[in-house]
């Protein structure tokens, strides 16, 4: 399963600029990052007119453009996707999500906080704070660091979160084992898990065996 | 394996005015459609400065956007990636692939072919040619009907494209079978499916078992 940290504070305090920060640390040291942000307003992720705005207003439930660098996709929803439903359903090759706000969730989290914008911060006692970076020294039940300290903050996400460890995964053609190579075993077992964890009964399984015939 | 259809013509033929034409109908029929479209410009679906454009400029290698009405995703390729991948990675809950262009796949295709705008169609003797969809008559090995002759060119995907059946797929979770609805079935089928096919040794089976302890 894909861990995902949600970066939280205040309006303005700050979240973006230390994802930006965090990102290309977790880069260096080898991790893929995926990141979600949440908007009240809508999408404004597709221009009146284009051929693909076209697709999604005559009715298209998803819609992708493909271009050479990016693939862009608009997917209709009836609420809000939350990272953990969005991760289930569309990430498989990344090492870690970051989320910008939705301090709502139960994920680890790192606080953002700067003094000279708000007077409290948003996560005393909050059993899932990873670490709070501000301006000032804070006692909030996690440890504080400094808005630049992204190494530090890095080393807790790696050793805190970032597991390489999971279930083994093992398959099975008319009776005779076949080879995975790592990226294929991880991205079936993901996919699997991420499917299964939506079934009744396969909480705390052990061992599960599917059959396709 | 949720099927794909490509909408072809030469530039200007009409192809994106065809599937906004389709969708409703397909819709109308209880299919979930999906769209992809290519395009060789950079992909305008995110704006310079806010804050997930800002999140993928650091370097995360798929950026979403949840909003209460759409999910928007923008993921970094190395090239762009063609309807099937798209569809093996990223399209579960729908019925239908409705591919705008990508001429060159060996996918079922329907052409859109306007005499004012080109003197000689594109598909010529395409064996995965279903239909035509012109302002004239052709003969160019495949049924030729008019461009607003919508319901029976849904008649024809329906018929030649989009099937129901498939292998069926079977949970034990510590030896005792668990139930599946019907679309958290097709889902797994599909998803396993898709990633079996990219296996090698995989191609012919007639059995799979999966086992994760």
């Amino acid at each position: 399963m894909i861990p995902i940290v949600a970066v939280v504070g205040k309006s303005n305090s700050g979240k973006t600029t230390l994802i930006e920060k965090l990102i290309p640390e977790l880069k260096k040291r080898g991790y893929r990052v995926a990141t979600v942000k949440h908007h009240t307003h809508p999408l404004e992720i597709d221009t009146p007119g284009k051929d693909s705005w076209r697709h999604k207003q005559a009715g298209a439930q998803t819609t992708f453009i493909s271009t050479p660098g990016a693939l862009g996709m608009v997917h209709s929803v009836d609420s809000d996707m939350t990272p953990l439903e969005i991760r289930n359903r569309f990430i498989d090759d990344a090492d870690l999500v970051l989320a910008e706000g939705f301090k709502q969730l139960s994920v680890p989290k790192i606080e953002v906080f700067r003094s000279c914008a708000h007077t409290e911060p948003l996560s005393t006692g909050d059993k899932n704070l990873l670490a709070i970076a501000s301006d000032k020294g804070l006692d909030i039940g996690a440890p504080c660091c400094g808005l630049d300290d992204i190494e530090y903050l890095v080393d807790i996400i790696e050793q805190q979160v970032i597991t390489t460890s999971g279930p083994d995964i093992i398959v099975h053609v008319d009776g005779v084992q076949i080879p995975l190579k790592p990226f294929i075993h991880d991205f079936m077992r993901n996919a699997l898990q991420g499917m299964l964890q939506a079934l009744k009964g396969c909480e705390d399984a052990k061992r599960i065996d599917i059959t396709i015939k």
